[in-house]
């Protein structure tokens, strides 16, 4: 499949994230109050304004929830009657007045997020963690050829794109210090992931197939970690504060309808799945993923590249064996794939790896080094799937890191 | 203090759960939608229907969310609005037709839970679980005495007491397999805990003063677990499919202002907390604290007695580290205690303690053997604080055990 024009002229560059092709889903700003839109183009479409041929309630609140709720006849049917709005030069007139240029607007949370849980499910990653960790021949935990491992986060810590970050105090112990102190962070990082929003309710198990059907979308995401505070928290029942600060999403949401194109297998298993996690179908996506890190007033450097396809379990199975206990998934659940890894050094997903713990740093185009975060940075996740002259982008996942707050008197020793 | 009296007779009765001194929040539904309640009594009052003298819009939702959040000076002004209308004789006509036998009603989950974070601060616990797993000089992990460890649940699995609990099914993997298999959990177990619930939002990190005045109120609560499936899940990340089958929690929250007269200190430090997390008077409470189980169709033991003021690190503790990495609490929030077990056998808080990891199953009165929970077994928990002629207490906490569903197909090997 090729582009699909529009009269939008800009969506028809081969370098719009935002073709046709896409209809990314958001909420937007210009100034009087927040609004569901699709990016096409260089601008927003201000849906609830247009011929959607749906019922206005879906649009009342600007979230996509209410949409995702509606079930996938509902996305079906938003998804061709925006095409043909977009594409017939007939509906031109009624249409581009409620185009607003991306320029003017300010990007808000797409949806609000019910519940928010992590994955761990790039092989290279667990096992470049592991490696440091534990050593190579004790990497991979040994579970994890046969659980999509995962962790409950916090949803209260999920914020939109272009949301300062600021760096947190917590508990550090060093592994020669006899006691923890209270700090900030020194070893504040990024993890680059993929994530997938639930877009229909289950109340008990779920095959594969069912809850590939039941995701709406995916966004780009980072989970801020603070390693130093994961290492002295971790055991034994997994990260806590270490992963509270925040999480950023991507403005944009992909739909799955949009990255159709792009399926790929997982790859090869090591180990036999259980049957419960047989895919019935290719369900990874080929979708170029990177990250760029710009120091205070200073340029960027792509620091990663790596691909969304290096994951061993689907955003399906994850989601599947999330219901194996029975657990109920509600709409807009937040599933963070992991951190993906590629096998080069330099398809690392987070600064741990890329600075292979901080024993080598690495090396900015502006000549700095980086083991992990300093204050003023801006992070930049990018990820795209590449079709036959044009590109499904996620735009840009941004943040920046602010210096931690002045040490409350009340965490001071007394007297 | 002894018994503050109402002319509601029935809850002057030293052994009443439900005293002027408590007035604890539900709701309930006696056939015509729920509605939100105040215990008192052999009786329920339904306050939206009283002179509250409040704003009706806080009484529009039957869940006490809204309550919660307009903050203490309501909190306060509803506590003494209703001590007035309940003790007062010249209130009796007013109030009386608005009473509700509890014997007629059933009662619903008492708010929406936003996130569930469960904690593990009770020290005997962690000693005795770590005993089993790690051996006694390792049974407590190097941060224990430093941090109230906790980790995110599920906020999906939370229900109220009465709502029956269907076993899971699960990886399992025995320690002498060489690969796991996909089975109905068999050792299915309860945990007894105290749920603090969150009234007051926060954006950054708050004092352990502060925390302690977020807090509205307390609840019952079983955090049903699946001890199989969580020993071979919980590395590295923590406890996950093993947590997410149910928590059940009590129907009343009893306030704060309730327990206010049985304020005890957490115990003596054995190595000196961070600064930050000193409390600034006795944070815990004298809570007695029961569970019982009662085999299908027979008569219940009480299998375990112990007390809140069990606890190594307060809610208040806990809540405070909870917002040391800038992670933002809301209303609604819920911080399960973590098991409670005091030094005794018999006070122990989960069956994996008191059957010793299934090697010294107990024995109930009907004279049947227990290691974990048997399908059809119904467990109940008990608190009450006990004051000079009356007590406050949280009434029954309870959930019975279903048998796990049919295998589905799709879980099976093909061919």
């Amino acid at each position: 499949m090729g582009l699909i024009k529009s009269w939008v002229v800009s969506a028809n560059s081969p370098d719009c994230d935002f073709p046709l092709n896409n209809l990314p889903y958001g909420v937007f700003d210009e100034g009087q109050g927040a609004r569901m839109g699709v990016a096409i183009g260089d601008c927003v479409l201000d849906v609830a304004k247009v011929e959607h041929g749906l019922d206005a309630a879906l649009f009342a609140k600007p979230e996509w929830n209410a949409v995702m709720a509606a079930g996938p006849q509902v996305w079906d049917a938003l998804r061709s009657r925006l095409t043909e709005l977009l594409s017939d030069e007939t509906n031109r007139a009624a249409v581009e007045p409620h185009l607003v240029p991306l320029s003017d607007v300010t990007l808000k949370m797409p949806f609000t997020v019910s519940e928010f849980t992590d994955f761990y499910a790039s092989k290279n990653h667990a096992f470049n963690v592991g490696t440091m960790f534990r050593g190579p021949e004790n990497a991979l935990p040994p579970n994890w050829l046969s659980i999509p491992i995962g962790y409950n986060g916090r949803a209260s810590s999920v914020v939109v794109s272009g949301t300062d970050v600021r760096r947190p105090w917590g508990q550090l112990k060093g592994p020669n210090d006899e006691l923890p102190r209270f700090a900030p962070c020194a070893r504040f990082d990024l993890e680059l992931e993929v994530g997938a929003i639930v877009g229909q309710p289950s109340s008990g198990m779920v095959s594969v197939d069912q809850a590939e059907k039941m995701i709406f979308g995916y966004v780009l995401l980072n989970d801020w970690s603070a390693r130093d505070i994961q290492a002295w928290e971790y055991q034994p029942l997994g990260p806590f504060q270490a992963k509270a600060t925040a999480t950023t999403i991507g403005p944009w949401i992909v739909t799955r309808a949009a990255l159709e194109p792009f399926r790929v297998p997982t790859p090869e298993r090591e180990r036999p799945l259980l049957p419960y996690l047989h895919e019935p179908g290719p369900m990874l996506y080929d979708i170029d993923l990177s990250v760029g890190l710009a120091p205070e007033g200073k340029g960027e450097t792509i620091i990663a590249r790596t691909n969304y396809s290096n994951m061993y379990y689907s955003a399906a199975q994850q989601l599947c064996h999330h219901t194996t206990s029975g657990c109920a998934m509600r709409v807009g659940d937040l599933l963070g794939s992991g951190t993906i890894s590629g096998t080069d050094r330099d398809s690392r997903g987070s600064l741990l790896e890329l600075s292979w713990g901080g024993r080598e740093p690495i090396t900015l185009q502006t000549g700095e080094k980086r083991s992990f975060l300093e204050d003023g940075d801006t992070l930049t996740l990018y990820g795209a799937a590449k079709g036959d002259g044009y590109r499904v982008g996620f735009g840009a996942c941004t943040g920046k890191v602010l210096p931690a707050i002045e040490q409350p008197e009340w965490t001071k020793e007394q007297g």
